[in-house]
């Protein structure tokens, strides 16, 4: 497992073997196609979370009860994305094998892929809950195969039609939006109002749960690269949140597109440290 | 027409005979009493266009069936109002007499007067429909009787009694709320409750319809001016915005009071061009 | 009465004699355990408030209708806090001595504490209503017994159970949320739901009125050292603001937390000058 | 007189009539062709001069020596540059008129106009020294004849031939530079190489000495609307000022051009606070 | 020629047939190891250069002296180095093809390897003068051989020892200075003590220009993704790139690594803006 | 040793045993007088530490070479001082005990009392070079006797008269400056004249080396809470640093007032990693 020291998330820092979840960091943000700098993202979701307090009002718990340890970020490649890929692959994989749940920090959201790999590798029945403003779902993007705006197509090109539920999608291209028309992938526009009833019918059923934060309103979450107005309220997505967490059977996450240096109140790391917070309370 | 080469707000590069709607940006902020910067507004709304797709889930439609043509920013005097206003008069008109739709980015509010005085004169009939955290009736401000706190009572004066309908205003003096209640003109406080009534009463009649985007809540629209706590959200906007352009016969239209140094997230200027983008989608 | 001269909170001009309310700042930020910068607070509230009108529609009442003087920020000591607040139980002790209502800006959420301390004094059957994202009843913090994270812990020391009513509340530890439920404290989480009960209940006993800007959410409030999402909406502050101020015996009242430095679009200190106007307004 | 209230520049509350120096704020900028934000020059340099000593090692004096009074921003016009103009000739003339010395500090570079038209009007044979990296001298600008670019053009209207010395210039159009080498006015490009000479000669004379901050590097100071690469040290522009102060007859001064808005770490503020405590010290 | 519309760089309208010289903007930044944000380096550039004046006092000369031809930035792919190459070579080769001078605004140090692919087509004896505060020659970087950090390294691949001759280095990796030492490359550490020498010695010889402007010091050149504290001033800076571009026979020229969302005053955009405008009036 | 866990700065992970300097961080400011934020200054050093070369040219030295240990920053109480101080001492008695080099990293400058303490019971004959703006020689300053003004006053009572030279100070109270005439402190005004002096005078003498980065003008150091024009460059404080470290017994230092909120360049917290790299080379 490469990783870089980093401080860690606080209060996760269980030794490996007890351990049940392994949170990683993955600083990438060489395909963004508008305003970089996600790679920053996992440092501030550490250092802001110093401002959180450990006990939840929301859910009655406190993170002491959880068994956690946050190993840094991994150390990738800059300004290419395959070897990127590989490296979160094998680090994924090794978090796997040791019978923990990975949760990974990004980073732009072409990460998940890299963590996919592993998943599908270990679940090839799974399943992807995929909160997001965007699709994702292009074949290309400025050129390149690998990107941002491709991740959740790629994928799809592992698991195939009725594996991928998104929800809170607010911008695409027309085929984008066709393609679920289409029934290849399921897609909730705007909000999570059909949350309920995919989370019944992926019970027993293993998910991966990608959160892209920019599913929030930029005046929730503005420290983003590329802010997307008409998002869901900080409390609707925290409520998603926990109940993906507390009624799926979530073998994998990730939370990704925090970007820092456009966030000058801190409020988008705040946002992204309870997020993340409440996830782990819930897993 | 004078005009200053820029990039153009994204697809508007229809050639100018075969476009339906010429869009133009209005730089100037010379009147502004608290915070100055708007000048930056049209160049910021157009640079953050390219992070917009061309595709509307709101409405299911696309950029690319719209003739639009973005013809950049008009060169304007500096630090003097009425020349400025001449300016944009001539601008306006010579869109007009073109057969085509103007559609003006502020700027400070106080352009809408320049476009107005070209409008007035085509339509004699004209209704404004006005969205705004300001009621701008004010007859002199800080010396000036050319300000954006007076814009709307320079229009008044085109039009008199019946012709000006004003929604989502939060803030003047009480007796520019008195001169409401007196009946010249109609003010619905706070929001957008009555439009739908107001919409319904204009049909047949040309309205000319400005937009000041400070009537949304600084938390969804911090780069502005002078923020007005306690506005409308980005999605109540959004739906009035479309519902006055596809059911009003609009005749001219300005969105205006972006001031994005204020804006260090970018989120006000995409918010500002999603708009835009609505509206052209919509008209 | 020791004070710095600055520019006053707009209007608040009325000579000491004739005045009901006494205004003044407390700059101290010392034991912020985040980011620190409240001391900036005062005269950021003050500044922006010559962007407000005089008027509010939301009452229908005028500034000039009130009389209130604004005696700039009291000159406080740095980085020691017994000292800091015995100046401030004088300044709000002389306020009181001349028959008149004392209403503090902080700074951080400590400098109630030397006000109350006053306030107690002068009215022994003293009541409380706090609006606030985080409880404030630890008994220590970070090495000190006098913090921002103990301030109401300390007024609970001189009043004791069945005194203090706190809305809004979503973070702290697990014990502070205990000490609520065992009876000592009424905490509202999340909200104002229960306020009308506890006005009710309140009617005729004195009022001492702290306002925590942080219990909005960072959405509408990013500008504080310690951002926590999920809190309330401006207009639901703004709501409860007034209704205490009209319905309750309000004997001295502060807004505190606002740290300028982190909103650069001076948005947050336009809500907290919205908010101070409607207090003085309503009171 | 008319003054708007505001904290005063620090120790600078000498009773009016026994003041010999009249300090007194110009946030006007509404002629800025560039970036705006001039208008909060008067208040940032206020507020930062509190963090200065009283006391300049430099030359060994201290502020209380001196018998100063800051009367606050004087009250001006929004967007309209002849009034503007008027009022602030009004204040310059009711301090000559008191026989006291007067101080203004900008704002753009316009107001320096104002002043000047009372202080020619006392003083026929005044001459001018100007520190600046641009000419100014511009016959009109941006559609405006009374713009910051041409108001050295319009005191050289009122004075003639030989009266004006600038220092540090190294931008204009070639025209401005040519007007210099016809020998109407005296321009010293780049630095202060021939300050002395010109001191010598204007020994006797009466002097107004008008300092455009610009004419430090953009290293020294980022704060102003047009950074200007190319310019002088703090030192190299501190030892002139105190030098021009000391052994000129100066009647009259002022500092303009800082941005506060452009200047994040307040050094910009730091740098013209220093350059007006070590100029009233010297004058 | 592959170009996205764009503002284009002041006065540089000329018709392509007739122009000189061909700008153009490479927005790329994949590769950035530290802070991203050079891809809108070209669009700060040409935006600040609207507040430069056309004429230099520096050289007494003026733009429109000058056949220049802004063409925008290359629409270039994001996150995949190789084909962003191709793209920028293909634009070089098609500028030189014309038989005119490419003169590339980056973006970071990388894409001069595109634009130089091009020139030693043509020029096989072309030699590299190469001003940084890096020596950008590592063989590989965070996993990359294509990277800003390797940048002259593959330009030495393909020229050879003693063709590049770097000046103002002050970092990099020790076998990378002991590369100068065995006498590869010539380098002049920390300033440009030995330029004179190099321009004697390059006479009659086709010369490639490229700029990193973090050469300078951080003080004059904040905005830019690595500040290397201890660089030159602005005047040593402009001194050499006039005393190159006059002397020297460039054939081809870049200036890169602007990272304007650190600049926050814009001052590092005006330096940039103006070395560009000095080397463009002295080629 | 009471540390928290951080990202060390960059190569210092010698184990305990081995490592011959031991570095760690204060991070407080409660007593800060103007801008607090020094507190985030450790974090800000080791991050920016990422961005350096582990070789220095200026010395011809590797990181590699020495044996440093960064143990993070001490976990410090907050707005109480004397604790602070405590604290600060044991950690420093700690590594003195142990016989290695205490390297500490601020915080306000108050800090260096806590260190000092330990470091003049273990050295009484102790000496002190101190780097600053300010004198810092206060008995008292803002109600507050442990304050960053009157941190060398309180070490001054310690050692007494002939035992702390200072450099490059630039404000003061004058009765702090005649402190120095007085013949109780060397101080050298505004540079290091008289530097090398110093340095042959201390030979053989335990000396204590206090960096205050606010020596350095605000042009390359604007990220502290005071900026103070008029200051050093890079260049002569790098070179200072480097002589003193070289050529004196210094038996322990420290580099305070980084304060990098306000340093949106990040070129601050580039110097301040870069001055601390060249300190530890140069021990």
């Amino acid at each position: 497992m490469r990783t870089v020291n980093a401080e860690p998330f606080f209060t996760c820092d269980t030794p490996f073997e007890e351990a049940d979840i392994i949170l990683f960091g993955a600083p990438f943000d060489s395909t963004t196609s508008n305003r970089p700098g996600t790679r920053f993202g996992p440092a501030a979701i550490r250092q802001e979370s110093y401002g959180l307090e450990q006990y939840s009002p929301y859910q009655d718990r406190h993170m002491t009860e959880k068994k956690i340890l946050d190993v840094g970020n991994v150390d990738l490649p800059i300004g290419v994305s395959r070897p990127m890929l590989d490296t979160l692959y094998e680090q994924t994989k090794d978090v796997l094998d040791a019978g923990k749940l990975p949760f990974m920090l990004g980073g732009e959201h072409l990460v998940t892929l890299g963590a996919f790999e592993a998943i599908v590798e270990k679940y090839p029945d799974v399943h992807i809950i995929h909160f997001d403003a965007h699709t994702d779902m292009r074949e290309e993007f400025f050129g390149a195969e690998l990107s941002h705006a491709t991740v959740l197509r790629k994928c799809y090109d592992f698991v195939g039609d009725g594996r991928i539920f998104q929800f809170g999608i607010r911008s695409g291209e027309k085929h984008e939006f066709q393609f679920a028309e289409d029934g290849h992938v399921f897609t909730q526009k705007f909000n999570f109002a059909t949350l309920n009833d995919v989370i019944e019918k992926l019970q027993g059923k293993p998910v991966y749960f990608t959160v892209d934060l920019d599913v929030m309103d930029p005046s929730v979450f503005p420290g983003t690269g590329t802010p997307e107005p008409g998002g869901v309220t900080f409390m609707e997505l925290l409520q998603s949140v926990i109940l993906v967490c507390q009624k799926c059977n979530v073998i994998g996450m990730d939370v990704v597109e925090l970007s820092p240096h456009y966030d000058p109140s801190h409020a988008s790391s705040a946002v992204a440290a309870k997020v993340v917070r409440e996830a782990l309370l819930a897993l």
